[in-house]
């Protein structure tokens, strides 16, 4: 049919079906691509083939079904593990591999290394969505890698989430973002939890807790952008609240969790964190000035 | 003259003249209260002076010279080494103090029952902003304790901040909900700096991370509350991402942060909460149930 022609998508192969992996291959199924999978149980695939997706016998075969292959398995140890062979070096030659797994900077660019040495182009890449934001616009993917590829690749990435943003060539850059906002998110999430465990504790509602947090959220963020200037440009002696102050504040947080009998890990850590900064002469900063303390393998 | 007749209001006492106290005399002052002022330091008081405040020669003449006396020192247990005298007992007798200054839920209770013994009352608040913002729509305080204190003097109150939440007769309410989200920014803040580490260690700066966080800040919003809601009515068990995916990837975090020589402190104190979780049996469920392991003293 002359309309299927027109319409016809190029092949993607998917590798790695859990939640996200199957969330990204059923977005390119939903949008019309020719899309093969490929999962260590291959029990996985099931529900992707019952939408139409090619079900690989080998990883190889997977690779050689599609231009471009997505990854997106645990980490980048399994997938080194995966494809760390004969068959799939040659397999992968002259084709693309989008990795989406989750990794350090310096596992990115040891991908694209291993890309070039058999011939082949490597998008890293890192996915800011859960599993049912995938395919929508508020899923958000950042890619570092080959700009030619990229743009060569648009249609598919731009299936799996409506904000992709190419972070430059350096293959790490993506990564290293990625576990910037981790970092932040590790933060809040245990930084929320505490607060909610204090609310528990004291008769308050950790849902009436969690919409206060929301209402206060866009002075949050403004207070990570002023947070961000301060650090890049070292603006530490004009503090509104003072890291002597809010150390203070930690104490007894401390205090108040081990009173009620809660764990006082948060407050504690934090606290010392403060008070290495005390220690080393940054009281009257603003609290930004923690990243001095910070920089050194150990305070 | 008649108009200043009419427009007489009432006299208000503020105690202690750091940045936020100083900032609190200078809202009220601007609003026409009669300010009289005291700090233990007087040389504190001479800007304030100088825009019409009354400077006290003790803290108990301070007391006495209004029906409310509003404190804002470092923490409860200074307010209690300078109210805890025959003078300020006698002085304080049929007035109302106005606390503050940051302190538990315990001590806020404490406060409100010396109140009590000394024939007083207590409103125990909590300020949710800079010393910049007192006296704005952007400044919040929560307040607890008695209603009808509370409504006499609501003039005093709303001079200091748009935004006044009475949160019950409670005393330590306002104390509990503050120490909650202090845990919540002790938290963010550290995440917010480590993530900043990672991006001048890689090459990325600093103030785009800021601009990054604050762009998905509505998005980190609808987390809280999400968490909120899954804490309260235990709702772990229907996860968009695992602590165990989390704890692999914090894993991760701490690898980079020792490959690239930058303190490891956050990330191996939040993967040990998740890897503590993890060995409790919560991998499969969602990042909220980390609290399940924090409700304990020690974990």
């Amino acid at each position: 049919m002359a309309t299927a022609f027109i319409n016809a998508k190029e092949n993607v192969t998917v590798v790695g079906l859990g939640s996200m992996g199957a969330a990204l291959a059923g977005a390119l199924i939903e949008n019309g691509f020719q899309v093969t999978v490929w999962n260590r149980n291959p029990a996985k695939a099931e529900p992707l083939v019952q939408k139409g997706a090619a079900l690989a016998t080998s990883l190889a075969a997977a690779i050689e079904a599609s231009p471009v292959t997505v990854i997106c398995v645990s980490d980048y140890k399994t997938t080194n593990s995966l494809i760390g062979n004969r068959e799939v070096e040659q397999a992968i030659s002259g084709r693309t591999i989008v990795q989406l797994s989750t990794g350090t900077p310096g596992e990115a660019r040891e991908l694209d290394k291993w890309s070039r040495a058999n011939g082949a182009f490597c998008l890293n890449g890192d996915i800011l969505a859960w599993p049912k934001q995938i395919g929508s616009s508020q899923a958000t993917i950042s890619i570092s890698g080959d700009q030619q590829r990229f743009t060569e690749h648009q249609a598919i990435l731009s299936a799996l989430a409506g904000n992709i943003n190419l972070m430059g060539s350096e293959p790490g850059a993506s990564a290293a973002l990625f576990s910037a906002v981790l970092s932040y998110l590790a933060g809040s999430w245990i930084g929320f939890c505490h607060g909610a465990l204090i609310c528990e504790n004291q008769g308050l509602r950790a849902e009436e807790f969690g919409k206060l947090i929301q209402s206060i959220a866009p002075m949050l963020g403004e207070e990570s952008e002023h947070m961000g200037r301060v650090i890049q440009y070292s603006e530490f002696n004009n503090p509104e609240s003072t890291i002597q102050t809010t150390g203070l504040d930690l104490h007894l947080l401390v205090q108040l969790s081990m009173e009620t009998g809660i764990s006082s890990a948060l407050p504690a850590f934090a606290a010392n964190i403060f008070q290495q900064a005390i220690d080393a002469g940054y009281g009257k900063q603003e609290h930004a000035a923690i990243i001095k303390v910070m920089r050194k393998p150990a305070f």
